[in-house]
């Protein structure tokens, strides 16, 4: 079959790659230009491959390729306000920092090893027939197209033109939901030696209830950082007018970075401010002929660090049910519509509540007392206990399925808290009567 | 103050009734033709006008005009599939249903006594700047031009052109959702004589389940009935392909409508289907400069019939808010989503919820016991205790109020129900022991 990709990010190049090992042929449009000689650095948080990205990595023959560019984390060190570090492990696994550009650029090379994948960058889709399907096109020099495959496949993220074009007079639902919060991108720069100045096989996270910023480790001696404030209020973006602002900002919140990113101040305004979005919608395809993937169905909160995994589960979905119903497209897109939509609305709902977590509650001893009972119970209990966080980032069980468990642990954990209250206050009468 | 108003809907007529009447420039722009030259019937269901639309009326000194076009509906009739029927009061007030047209042309011709109000007609909105602000159009000769004026209301609808513009590259929250079900339009015309063929004065229901009609009476002696079905399933518009099919379908549902609609087998076939859409949005206004107003910002659900009144509150509301704050257009607009956002919000929820209840627990006898409990207690307790549908029909009470009064309203009912069960089982107890 003929497929026309729009987008060549994390989904399109990966799902390219699936689909060009099965024997179609697929194009891929991208409006950016091409990462392979342009190294121009886009802003992006890093991007942490887990076990679900990982196995769909290693389906195609990949994971040995792409580890060789990852900066390993195995835990997570908190940056308390005093300076004092608190270290906890992801467990098994953990995760792998990869900055976007690096991967992408893996992805796009692998996918054209096949003769039939075709990468045309500088080329921004301005509309789809769905029901043709055709998909038209205008090239940065002006050139307009129309290009009529079997199937068009809509990567293009969050704000996707495909999509508004597919449920164009659909009764489509849609969901859109900004965070108060936007992020700026800094950068820690290697030491003189070229070696990291904090920990290289660790998440940085300094947590600070309204505010709070990450590090990802990369592979050069720097780290990405990812600072994260509200848009508006006494500390936020609106209210760091100058690089005094930004200066005692950090020094009050952050006061281990101060010394880590040269010229903080300055660096900090000149830097764009991203906002964050989650979406749902179905439908998600048309007729057999236009499906969507990744971001362009379901754009969800980056603080799991899921987004990318679940495009990767997405793109083998797709292939495999192309696979699986070679007879009717129709058939196919529907399969991958019915076994994803479930795990991939859990997934928003389940990133949603991770940023509060990540935000605040990392710090609340209630939490932590129950995540410590999670890590102690899943050293006693092995496979039949796990951490919700260690299901979604070391396995592959699918995202509404560990959901679940998770609310069944929480169950146990909590019954068995009361339990114990009851107990001690069983005593308590008994001693003082 | 000088406004632009996009949309000579119910929402933009009003409030450029309410606008002109406090001095203020007005000018609405409306896509569709003159409604007052042009009567051409478009399709629609019959509104309801109902105290809060009639209060709104009433502070412009309108509402005895309006008054003489509508016909008074003191409750709902049943219509049953054995053909009997069953009445039940909307107590004091009513609703009062009138034509869209004719409540349309008595808005214009009023809002057009004040001189410094001007409609002009088939003339599309193509776009704003919201920062100037400035407004777009292209008139119906194709002749594009653009206006500058204070302030840009958005009065156009479920599908705003002024709020797709105005929320561009903001973090604009929204939600969109359509009903699995549509609706078609009939008409039972006058009989020969020229009077009504059922009851003039009521509203008519056919709850079936997964299907229902309604009919409001017309001046004229003739009826105006929506049939609502899925577009999917066994009874769906999809499955009605032939005259047979929906003539087969009426005498098994609708039998009693069978007779009155003539040859409706193929006049069903040749109506349109039209969507059923609840959208839920913020912000509804940018700078003092864009407000929205009406089905724009929050689109419900017709089963309550109360997109229309909401539409005329938050005209009066938006007026009232720039007389408040002359001062400030900013704080106006503010206020404005301040006093309607957690009202409409409200509305829309509980619009969803009667749609469950017309199509089906109006049949179901728990429902109606829970109703009857409601109508006594509201005849005993006269103005501390009313049904949540008198509520919101024959009252102002702000519509998250009246939700929060029916939530206290059920919880002492299911009280007392618990109460008389736990006494009755006691009895029983003692009988038999």
């Amino acid at each position: 079959m003929e497929f026309v990709v729009v987008g060549a990010g994390m989904a399109g190049a990966f799902l390219a790659l699936a689909l060009g090992r099965q024997g179609h042929t697929v194009t891929v449009y991208e409006r950016r230009p091409d990462p392979r000689v342009n190294a121009v650095h886009t802003t992006s948080m890093n991007l942490g491959l887990s076990e679900r990205g990982l196995k769909a990595l290693e389906r195609l023959g990949l994971r040995q390729e792409i580890t060789r560019h990852v900066s390993p984390m195995r835990g997570r060190l908190v940056h308390n306000q005093d300076k004092s570090l608190r270290f906890s492990t992801y467990g098994d696994g953990g995760i792998l920092a990869i900055q976007r550009h690096d991967l992408g650029v893996q992805l796009i090379e692998a996918a054209t090893r096949s003769a039939n994948v075709r990468f045309v960058f500088d080329t921004r889709c301005v509309g789809i027939d769905k029901d043709l399907p055709a998909a038209d096109f205008v090239s940065e020099s002006g050139n307009a197209f129309t290009v009529t495959p079997d199937v068009i496949v809509g990567a293009d993220g969050a704000f996707s033109v495909v999509r508004k074009h597919m449920q164009r007079d659909e009764r489509a639902d849609f969901h859109q939901e900004f965070l108060d919060w936007g992020w700026r991108e800094l950068h820690i720069p290697a030491a003189a030696d070229g070696s990291h100045r904090m920990a290289d096989d660790v998440f940085h996270l300094w947590p600070r209830g309204e505010t709070m910023m990450f590090a990802h480790p990369n592979l050069d001696g720097s780290f990405t950082c990812s600072c994260v404030l509200p848009f508006e209020g006494p500390r936020s973006f609106d209210a760091l007018r100058t690089s005094d602002d930004v200066e005692s900002l950090f020094r009050e919140l952050f006061p281990d970075v101060l010394d880590l990113v040269p010229d903080v101040g300055k660096v900090f305004l000149d830097q764009p401010t991203f906002k964050l979005v989650t979406t749902r919608t179905s439908p998600w395809h048309h007729d057999g002929k236009v499906v969507l993937i990744g971001d362009a169905c379901h754009a969800v909160y980056p603080f799991l660090a899921q987004g990318m995994n679940a495009a990767f589960e997405d793109g083998l979905e797709l292939a495999d049910s192309f696979a699986a119903r070679p007879d009717s497209p129709r058939a196919a897109v529907e399969r991958f519509y019915q076994r994803r939509k479930p795990h991939t609305d859990a997934l928003a709902e389940m990133s949603r509540q991770n940023f509060a977590e990540l935000r605040d509650t990392v710090r609340s001893p209630g939490v932590r007392l129950e995540k410590a009972c999670d890590v102690v119970l899943e050293k006693v209990l092995r496979h039949r206990w796990m951490p919700l966080h260690a299901m979604i980032t070391n396995t592959t069980m699918p995202y509404a399925d560990a959901r679940a468990k998770a609310h069944r642990q929480r169950r146990i954990l909590q019954g068995a808290a009361a339990a114990i209250g009851a107990v001690a206050l069983g005593g308590l009468i008994r001693r003082f009567r």
